[in-house]
């Protein structure tokens, strides 16, 4: 079990010039100077990448990187942006918005994905509205990776359905299902349904009917582990947590809140005698790896599991290393293949006996 | 703001001859030891405490404590106790479960409050079918306290209501507000509505409707800050988190997860080079410190809020420290008036314009 399923440099062949990823590259909480920056670091690993936003703005970013000029880069104009404080439902009205013109290349074939950084309801709903849905998916949702003991666990839906019904939770553990296949190599990643009791009978009303359809398809192409609580998210007891957007969401947030926390604790308590303070030097190193394992920058952005092409989802607050992740496993998805294997493994939504 | 919501020591004076509290002796995880153990040291700080439980255990498990022949400590014979796999709904028919009999004395005004660190489960049932609920409650409430950064964070429901309507978490903000009042001397706490985005028209149905049941009750009894993200339960962002019993739970287990599993990683750290293992000599007790913060027996037991009378629900895995404390904020809340100010706070559930 890989540490990091971010990916980073495996995977990703450096001479291939293969279909570019779509980054809109403006968006997020810093605008472009990350993005253009992570995009500059992806093109040096070996990704092509479309740089969607305004021309002017980007080549006055790009002139920042020397040598960026040799890269696989690419720049495609956008005259208008979603706003982070503006309305989801912009996208429908503004066909010319960054968002769009990236999920649109996907559509066209011209780009393997979207990134974006920015307005995580625009970007949802411009795949939504120009990819579409897969075949056999009421409703895609967002995927994500936490650290946890013994690696990562992966969980959906973390935020793209706050009101879920219990046949989306089932779909959503087949689509991670493949996902851990196709892009971690793991065959029958095991599926835990977020619970408050491992117990079978106990959940909510949604959860015991989510139970029900999850026991139905296992050995049909979900390893379905069974009812797990919070507690078993970092200790890694299934390799996949399947919950509703509203929970997985909260669970993000807060694993996030808490990890920033803690570490504000610890070096606070190091720091509180001299004795602490010459150890916290000793130990600084060590710690610092940890840290690092645990900044959601290491993962990049989250995919927007689910829709007819690939998406992925960042970070409004993302850094340049995030960036480039994003763009790196991005670039993965589409050579492993993914979204054809999420069709054809999708196909027969439910088993036959 | 004290960084410890369990107040330990101050607050109950070690002569007063109050009325007991009634231990569940043989609930848990380990049975009478811990119990007995905990029971020893409240009393030693002052608290009668009535051991419920099989006379002949108790009273063994009592001799191996030097002196706690002259300390506040009674037995009360139970002939059944409700083991930690049996069903909740076990206390209807079995009336001389221990827990049954707690709750019973309660009822009776011949304990202050019943505590348990058994079967939660039956815990919550004999509670609400012996002492009932409070006029203008629907639904009891778990109440607890997760730490956070300047002091803790008081969170509920953690797990008694696995589906809610939005009227419950009205009620809870107000019921919890009350507590922090009471015990806390917080006159004003801020109360979060746990969503996925902190602006108002974001979150699930049940938060969009409990979002303006709270609008109307701001000024009225409840300080209403608005909605808040999975982050604000570590970052203090309010004195009070309110959410279903399914999220609170997933959160409170997230939490202690996540904690043990983080330590874990900062001890292995450490011990990881023999750079990192001398300056771990030298920063353990600073973590140490930290440690005892984050253990959930620092904070003891949650209380079972809207029943009538006193009830504290503990981890299965309580050690003595942990029913010591419980037993000491059970003590508090008696000598507090707690009851009584819920009822009288409570009795104008919803405000008149």
């Amino acid at each position: 079990m890989s540490a990091d399923p971010a990916g980073g440099e495996p995977g990703v062949p450096a001479t291939v010039a293969a279909l570019p990823v779509a980054l809109d590259a403006a968006g997020g909480d810093h605008g472009a100077p990350p993005n253009v920056e992570g995009a500059v670091e992806a093109a040096r690993a070996g990704v092509n990448v479309l740089l969607v936003g305004d021309r002017v703005r980007l080549h006055a970013e790009l002139g920042r990187h020397p040598g960026s000029a040799s890269l696989p880069l690419e720049v495609v104009h956008a005259d208008d942006a979603i706003g982070m404080d503006e309305h989801a439902t912009d996208v429908r009205s503004r066909p010319q918005a960054s968002i769009n013109i990236c999920t649109r290349l996907v559509k066209e074939g011209r780009a393997s994905a979207a990134v974006s950084m920015g307005h995580s309801g625009a970007t949802m709903a411009s795949a939504l509205l120009t990819l579409g849905r897969l075949k056999g998916v009421d409703r895609p949702a967002i995927l994500t990776h936490l650290p946890a003991r013994g690696g990562f666990t992966t969980m959906l839906d973390v935020g793209a359905n706050a009101d879920v019904r219990p046949a989306y939770l089932a779909q959503w553990a087949q689509l991670a299902t493949v996902y851990l296949r196709v892009l971690e190599g793991r065959e029958q990643p095991t599926v835990g349904l977020l619970s408050i009791g491992e117990e079978d009978h106990k959940g909510s009303a949604l959860v015991l009917e989510a139970h029900a359809l999850l026991r139905e398809l296992h050995g049909h192409g979900v390893n379905f582990h069974g009812n797990i609580e919070g507690r078993d998210i970092f200790l890694g007891t299934t390799d996949i947590v399947v919950t509703d957007g509203f929970t997985g969401n909260v669970c993000l947030k807060l694993a996030e809140g808490e990890a920033k926390v803690m570490f504000g604790w610890v070096r606070d308590a190091i720091q509180s005698s001299v004795r602490g303070k010459l150890g916290g030097l000793l130990v600084r190193p060590a710690l610092r790896g940890l840290a690092d394992r645990m900044d959601p920058s290491t993962y990049g952005a989250s995919i927007l599991i689910g829709v007819r092409g690939l998406t992925f989802i960042g970070h409004g607050s993302a850094d340049a290393r995030a960036v480039k992740n994003a763009l790196l496993r991005a670039a993965r998805a589409h050579e492993a293949g993914l979204v054809p294997r999420l069709e054809a493994a999708f196909r027969p939504a439910v088993p036959t006996p």
